[in-house]
């Protein structure tokens, strides 16, 4: 087999056999396919398109291509959320403790914030002390203890999804559905989980603005999730606002905690109950999706949750104090309101401009190699269907350097896009599920 | 500018501008962009294609990344032809000594051969002493002595088109009907020519299987080409059979010579006056093609030719006896005739595989590495719509090793069609002319 035949196959629409992708991929982590075709195959692969049993076996080599933990000694299912990411999407950092604290397995291996959207790990540390680099022993034993664990892809998880992920994202083939769809599942399905649901954003905040999109995306991942015989769901979710009320990084984890204490904002709220419920449900934890609710409700009325989210802090070296007293996280020094510049009503937001906002001010990733400012954040006083007052606050910018205040001013307040009338109707958060 | 939002443009069917197309090119032929954005943006231009004005954007620029020969100083137009390959392909060496003989100057800058087709500067090694290698200064030399020069591609000629037929081989991006054209018009700029004639084979034996697809391709050599400013027309032209009678390497050379001598088989004659011709008229050393056919037989018919092919063997460190005396030539050791297995008529061939056949002699490259034996060759003995009885010989091998001549053999029968009669008509060697 060689590399250039393979190449011209996937050009001239040809399918693949397992064999062969197991070859391409195989060889590529090895080293023994150079970079140059590997590229020419993925732009191939970006404009052809593959097919399910194609994409199920890249999945699953690209899953072998590492460790696949085996999770089996430890007592109860083992299930996880994956989100495909926003402005303000914080909920791993609720569900996770009101999972485990139900008594299920919560082994979460995330990722980081880039461009307009953050990253479970950045949130994680702005604790202080956190670590979400654990060994895979590490990872097992805080499982053991405390039935949640939370770290980044280690080396020894999917190397070939790290190494070809590097080359997409320097030669325009990152969004392609079947590719995000291998990289996603390669993870996740590493865990060593029994179910996985998938959260799918739809949105002018989300990677997929079209709900047509999020929901092939979503097809796929369910599909290839269910041909390796894991229960995979995926719910449609909006993205077209910021989720809750902050963005950034302490400040999203003082909102998961106001969640946890059973207050935060209502949009959170539903849909950390709806994906727990989801998680309980395909864990077996619960026998209907009603009950999931009425137990996530309840790990959160008990003080149950908050109390595994301390344990699990605590678990990876962070300062679990600052679950009562958040302020012990990093906060900025200054804050200024985003006045909006006319009355009417909050008609839809450019969301992604609000991440790419906070990016400027140093709270998220332009590129992969700079640093965050974990104290920066952005404060979203208006919400789709709210009306506004010329004058009023639209947002309040949480920030330390004012070097690009200016620009992220103008950027959020020309992200609210302003109407005479309040929209007909609010889409609801949920707007489908796939697999159930 | 960034290379990868140009490979995000062409991924989505963009059109590029001369900008981005210089950025491109003159940053990958400095180093300064990688092989692997490089090979991500050829997959996506050989599956989404390119204008007219990118194609004419990036052959100047790959022809500007190196040094454009001017020869304004020489006396006389400069003319050059250029073959796409194909089968017992020799007429460059029959054209360059007519056309400097009658006048005008030739400065050729030609290709080896790869896979089933040969390549002019093999053909010209195997005259004994012949140097191809020569410097641009002692090119221009040999042009003011004799008129006609005969070299490969040099370091300082096209050195991006050089840096990018590599890493098209290498990724499966070579076939496309743009990347040929910028790759061939760039070189053949490169010479300083007025005026160029190309000869575009379609057919068995061609790349260009399809004649429409001959007729695409010399259809956007001919607008670029004009779009630079230059003279060119494109002749469609048969490859449904080898051309004259030989393939190798010095066999191909003594029936260049018998052409110059006045024999040789007809359609090597008739295409040789033909491309001739319309150089003598693009050259503007006849006023019609007509007379440029006169002009080029008589350059045949009084030796002059033939003289001029001798002087400029010389010049460029050839033994220029070989030219009255052809035994001086390497000859191969033993020959095998390949008989017919049935008796009928040659309704057609699979062309290609004589020249596979050829190679796994020794005769051709299967890999740009490999050494040629410039003795072995093949002599064909029926051509399409000759009779063939049983076991009578439709080809002869010439050869000195025999690890492959069974299989050679074999392939070769395999590729004469025999039918019961006849084909009905013979196509017209020169099938359709472009840009006239």
């Amino acid at each position: 087999m060689r590399a250039v035949d393979l190449i011209r196959k996937k050009r001239d629409s040809g399918e693949h056999s397992r064999e062969e992708i197991d070859f391409l991929v195989s060889s590529y982590t090895r080293g023994e396919i150079p970079d140059y075709q590997m590229a020419a195959w993925l732009m191939a692969v970006w404009i052809r398109g593959m097919s399910r049993s194609e994409l199920a076996a890249l999945t699953e080599v690209m899953l072998y291509s590492g460790e696949v933990l085996n999770l089996s000694d430890l007592p109860g299912n083992k299930v996880d959320k994956h989100s495909t990411g926003g402005v303000g999407d914080k909920t791993s950092l609720i569900l996770a403790p009101i999972v485990a604290a139900g008594g299920l397995n919560v082994p979460m291996i995330s990722g980081r914030g880039l461009g307009h959207t953050g990253g479970t790990l950045d949130k994680l540390e702005s604790i202080p002390g956190f670590n979400v680099n654990l060994t895979l022993d590490q990872f097992r034993q805080v499982l053991r203890e405390c039935g949640m664990g939370l770290i980044g892809q280690t080396a020894e998880i999917a190397p070939a999804d790290k190494k070809i992920y590097a080359l997409r994202d320097a030669t325009s083939t990152v969004e392609n559905i079947g590719l995000i769809c291998a990289s996603i599942m390669s993870k996740k399905l590493a865990e060593g989980i029994d179910a996985l649901v998938l959260d799918v954003k739809s949105g002018s905040g989300a990677f997929m603005k079209l709900e047509e999109d999020a929901v092939r995306l979503a097809e796929v991942m369910v599909d290839t999730g269910k041909r390796m015989g894991k229960k995979v769901v995926a719910l449609i979710t909006g993205m077209d606002e910021p989720l809750g009320r902050a963005a950034g990084h302490s400040t999203e984890v003082i909102e998961c905690i106001d969640v946890l204490n059973g207050q935060g904002p209502a949009d959170l709220r539903e849909l950390s109950i709806e994906l727990s419920a989801w998680m309980f449900y395909l864990g077996e934890r619960s026998k209907s999706l009603e009950e999931g609710r009425r137990l996530a409700e309840t790990m959160i009325a008990t003080g149950l949750a908050k109390q595994k989210f301390k344990q699990g802090i605590k678990l990876q070296g962070g300062d679990e104090r600052v679950v009562d007293e958040p302020q012990r996280l990093p906060q900025a020094r200054f804050h200024v309101d985003v006045p909006g510049e006319s009355s009417g009503y909050v008609i839809g937001t450019n969301c992604e401009q609000f991440g790419v906002a906070l990016a400027m001010l140093g709270g998220g990733r332009e590129k992969k190699e700079d640093t965050i400012d974990h104290g920066v954040g952005l404060e979203f006083r208006k919400r789709i269907g709210d009306p506004v007052k010329k004058g009023e606050p639209l947002a309040a910018i949480h920030y330390n350097d004012d070097a690009k205040l200016a620009e992220a001013k103008r950027l959020i307040a020309a992200s609210y896009y302003l109407g005479a009338e309040p929209p007909r109707e609010k889409r609801p958060l949920v707007r489908r599920i796939l697999g159930a």
